[in-house]
């Protein structure tokens, strides 16, 4: 069972996963075992899933079978598991907390050769709607305190399957990085009875050199301390601190703005590996006035070193105002 | 020139390299250039890097001539540099500095194939001297707040030359990474006036199970919220936050207890990427009473992904307790 782990200097969390435990001969890096071209997101193979939560599918067809256009099933090894019970304990000095949560794989399309950067933005829209969907489901559970949605688009950025797919992780801890995002506009909040990334959104706006697209609803940029090279931001203009709330005109803006910059990022680096995360306040409710959702889009295109792992400092060799110039220039 | 900027929510900060600037052509993932065979850190071509700052050579040579044993050197593409003045200014909201620091490379044996792990212990030894030389002698710019030294071993662990080499790094903003160990470590003592890595190493001795070795000076442990599978930590058993003040019994001791942990993950994970990262408090003087300095080694085993810079969180496959028990086990 899995078990999550704080360190008490730091405050940081780990998941030890007890059960799979990986031994040394597990890790080789010499040898690469040759891949199955079996795919288990693909039509007709559902049965090897565990049984659909959700599918977005014609009403004439079954539950895991094939015709779905979205499928969202638990993942089959899961990082944390939902029929533990949530226990809090100590450890001498240290503290700990039972593996509990929810880990749920949203298969994004049928298409196995597909990528969300060049899927209809249709398609897309249907994406959110299911990530919405979960998302409140997810986050009503009373032991959860944070649904975290993310991807990692290939090998290099963690993805173990080729077919697109994102994750949906909660957990019944409010993760460090969203902590230090929610201190910090709280303390904003606090001074001047603002949301700090309105006002992000209004010196962006001021400068114009980070934008890489504005819309209607929604702005992409190249945020000013940028930690990689075209690294890319989504945010609503209008504040709200809870993505669970998105309404129907939002989520068209949504999907059309986040394909648009997967699409700039594909075009302009060749499909890079990349993770994207949806940062949005914890299911506990807090930070209506002061936290604003938002979607951060890492292109992987350099290593994390001695330097980062040591010091939380980001080397980016390209400034995000070159970076949103190109994904500006970028014709979709 | 380089800027240093923060990230006003999180307050991060990152180096943007504003000098050479990276295009998205220059981080094509296809095609691999051919290496040339040509090393700067083998003996005979000490002229192409710039000139030495250190090294330890016989009496009777030249600076930037063979001979040397250990030699240290300016980073010819530092991520900061020390001829520049140190400003801090605003931007609209954002906060930056000037990309004032040092970056130095401490090249750790003239053998081009030589690792740490398989070093004679004499040679680790005068590894340790250079970089308490050169720790002390970076710390005493009243410019800089923190000394970080580091290193990255193979490609996948950001390195970019496979000579044995480490960095040293001084900046003028103590990191964040460090700033949270002083944090916790800070509010520890308030509590209780007590060390809470002494406290950890207490319990570790207690229970046995995570240590790897224990000399008469150090103990090396496998965390109890290791983030990494095989993560190794090498700490002095004796109280001190500053490592510039070791003395040369504990460089012997910190020497063969370094080259032992990376022996031991040299041979239990056939030689892996590795990157370690020495905390020590920062060159302000901060931490004396509840600061402890220490080294921590961390194997690249696993892909860092989207959950990951989402949250903060980190999965790790292989309880410390089991890495451990396999690390013990290793024959020297």
């Amino acid at each position: 069972m899995p078990e999550l782990r704080r360190d008490p200097v730091s405050n940081r969390w780990v998941i030890i996963a007890t059960e799979r435990a990986k031994r040394p001969m597990d890790f080789s890096t010499r040898s690469e075992e040759p891949k199955s071209n079996f795919c288990p997101f693909d039509y007709g193979n559902e049965y090897t899933t565990p049984p659909e939560i959700l599918s977005f599918r014609p009403k004439d067809t079954q539950p895991n079978t094939p015709g779905w256009w979205i499928r969202v099933v638990p993942n089959k090894f899961p990082a944390l598991e939902n029929n533990l019970k949530l226990e809090r304990y100590g450890h001498g000095m240290y503290d700990a907390v039972t593996g509990f949560g929810h880990h749920e794989i949203v298969i994004e399309t049928p298409d196995h050769n597909a990528t969300v950067a060049t899927l209809e933005v249709e398609q897309v829209e249907e994406i959110i709607w299911a990530y919405k969907a979960r998302y409140n489901a997810i986050a009503s559970d009373e032991n959860i305190r944070y649904v975290l949605i993310f991807k990692n688009h290939k090998k290099d950025a963690g993805a173990s399957l080729a077919h697109a797919h994102s994750q949906i992780i909660g957990t019944p801890i409010v993760p460090k990085r969203v902590q230090e995002e929610l201190e910090g506009s709280r303390m904003r909040y606090k001074l001047k009875e603002r949301c700090i990334f309105c006002d992000i959104i209004y010196q962006e706006r001021m400068e114009s050199t980070r934008i890489v697209e504005e819309t209607e609803d929604f702005i992409a940029i190249n945020p000013y301390a940028s930690r990689f090279p075209f690294e890319t931001w989504v945010l609503p203009k209008v504040h709200n601190h809870d993505f669970g709330q998105i309404k129907e005109k939002e989520v068209q803006g949504f999907a059309q703005i986040l394909r648009n910059s997967l699409a700039r990022i594909y075009k302009a680096l060749d499909d890079p590996p990349y993770n994207f995360m949806l940062h949005t306040a914890p299911a506990t409710g807090d930070g209506k006035n002061f936290y604003h959702w938002h979607l951060e889009i890492v292109p992987r295109l350099t290593k994390v070193a001695g330097f980062e792992w040591g010091s939380g400092f980001y080397i980016n060799p390209t400034p995000p105002e070159d970076a949103a110039k190109f994904l500006r220039g970028v014709e979709l």
